[in-house]
């Protein structure tokens, strides 16, 4: 099934593929000068073409870590316009559960979905009430078996809304960020250092600044604990021109797998005790009551008609755990962790 | 810990203890005239006595039925005012997880906290924006181990808020609810049976009426699924007056023990297959999502400041599983609870 994909992927970048990608996936532009349009359409299209060869280089690294597992495979369409395809491996090997996610829709938005879509919250002046917006984007959970392989999480996404006027409105958005459930310092330094490089490449200010929104947004308040050390995250991101924002999204996108598999492959083999793996399941419950209470895209997925629950819902682990009043020993290794969790640390400066 | 708490609430049933009681959690009375205020306390008082002895009963019953268990006791104080009693059992012979937790507490909410707390919404004049409340009430979880034995679920409370001009806004809410991991008619109708039976002694409205809220309230939306097979569920209720319906409550708090106790003795040594376990802990997963994603009482209180965490998600289960597009074959047992929790069913006429 994924080689297949793969193999479509390859030949989608054929223009005639493109095409009925296109037909498959996108709302007629609906105005514009024609040269306007065409430019638009180009982004629009390179932007499907990052997520798609995202997912697929994502999903071979993990299928090379775990060649016993197998991928689940679908891809599925919106009655409201658009669609997506999800790729799931669920316990391997190697991985408890990995999923990674594209979606392409279109269509019309309440003015208050639009407000809610955008994290400044900005208000967007509606025709008839509706707004016309395009969204896409590739998001992926990893949670792996070993308790020293730690849970990886990204998402590169990019919208567009039509105001009543006409006026486009655009931004990027994403981030890449890492869950342990045991603190590695050389891990937490390779990770934060690849993003920063990835970053590092456009504006020596995007890193500092990201992380920090990174462990801001990560946090979980009635734990006052972050759900993991971070990475980097942003939001309605759209200056200085959608052509440059593009190519910082592309940079990240091309930094997930260097920053997390060489972990992957480092730890997978570590030996573990079962306290170890209940640790795990402690904090894997930590992770749900993330995606449940505060994410906002969990949130707005779920209350979106329309939207795939599934796919939604596939940033979920396997298993989870909560006990009552657990509280780890001073100075052990899950105290350690949780440190950091409350009080996060620069890995690179 | 247990029996020493109970010792102490029956002492605190005399005149001596029940003042100790008053000074430790309640809020001194702030208007009104020396005989209204006298009565008021009283009502306060025996509302605090019945949440005190519901956890005590259910305490008790579930340490008969896991004499090996012990329970974790824990009395909390809140900064702003009042406190509470959570008795939690974590990983017995009968129950994975079962907390019964009691709390009173006093202080100034704001006018927005007030409009959240109540379901119908109702807008509350405040004085300077705050407005005095006292809030109690007693509330449960008992996930057991047992596939065949269902969670239940149950919460009785009082509110009272003061608004600018002196006037007293009141009104109790609550419910018991059965949430089976494979349905047993007979226990479905014993449950609902002792629950309308409660409620037919009071009025022969009330548990067609509360029958109907719970199948709405406890509604995933995102699933399509009702978390469990219902019970009764009411909020904002205070009419025919505050005696009636304190009796009420006292008449459905009293039926916990009696709508549930018997279908955990009849099932709790029934043997079990591993694929049904899993399937339990699938619902464990729905349970959770429901918890965060929807229950009014888990989002105020992750909201409110200085609120007991450890108290309020008590209510997860101690394990819970998601699987990626998971689907029960047609005609299973599995397909057989799912088709009532879409479709809800009058269990007693």
């Amino acid at each position: 099934g994924l080689w297949r994909r793969q193999a479509a992927l390859e030949a989608a970048q054929e223009d005639e593929e493109e095409k009925e990608l296109r037909q498959r996936f996108m709302a007629p532009p609906v105005s514009g000068l024609r040269e306007l349009r065409r430019r638009r359409r180009e982004l629009r299209s390179r932007m499907e073409l990052l997520i798609m060869e995202t997912q697929a280089e994502v999903c071979r690294a993990l299928a090379d870590l775990d060649p016993g597992a197998s991928f689940a495979v679908d891809s599925w369409e919106r009655k409201e316009g658009g669609g997506g395809i999800s790729c799931v491996l669920q316990d391997g090997e190697v991985f408890e559960k990995a999923g990674v996610n594209v979606s392409v829709v279109s269509g019309l938005l309440s003015e208050e979905a639009a407000r809610q879509m955008r994290s400044r919250g900005k208000s967007l002046k509606a025709k008839d009430g509706k707004l016309p917006f395009c969204a896409m984007g590739v998001s992926s959970v990893i949670h792996p078996k070993n308790p020293h392989v730690p849970t990886m999480h990204f998402n590169y996404r990019y919208f567009e809304i039509e105001e009543a006027d006409g006026t486009k409105q655009w931004w990027f958005g994403g981030g890449t960020d890492l869950t342990p459930t045991y603190l590695n310092e050389e891990d937490a330094i390779h990770f934060h250092k690849t993003l920063k490089e990835a970053c590092d490449k456009h504006d020596l200010k995007l890193y500092p600044k990201y992380k920090k929104w990174c462990d801001d947004y990560f946090y979980i308040k009635h734990r006052g604990e972050r759900r993991g050390i971070g990475g980097i995250f942003f939001d309605d991101m759209n200056s200085p021109s959608k052509e440059e924002v593009f190519q910082f999204v592309k940079s990240c996108a091309k930094a997930v797998v260097p920053c997390y598999i060489p972990i992957v492959k480092k730890h997978c083999r570590d030996s573990f005790t079962p306290e170890e793996k209940l640790w795990q399941q402690l904090r894997r419950g930590r992770y749900v009551e993330f995606n449940l209470v505060y994410d906002r895209g969990t949130k707005f997925g779920l209350l979106t008609p329309g939207s795939r629950i599934e796919s939604i819902l596939m940033s979920l682990p396997l298993t989870a755990r909560w006990e009552y009043m657990h509280n780890p020993p001073e100075s052990s290794k899950e105290a350690e962790i949780l440190e950091v969790l409350r009080n996060p640390k620069d890995w690179v400066h």
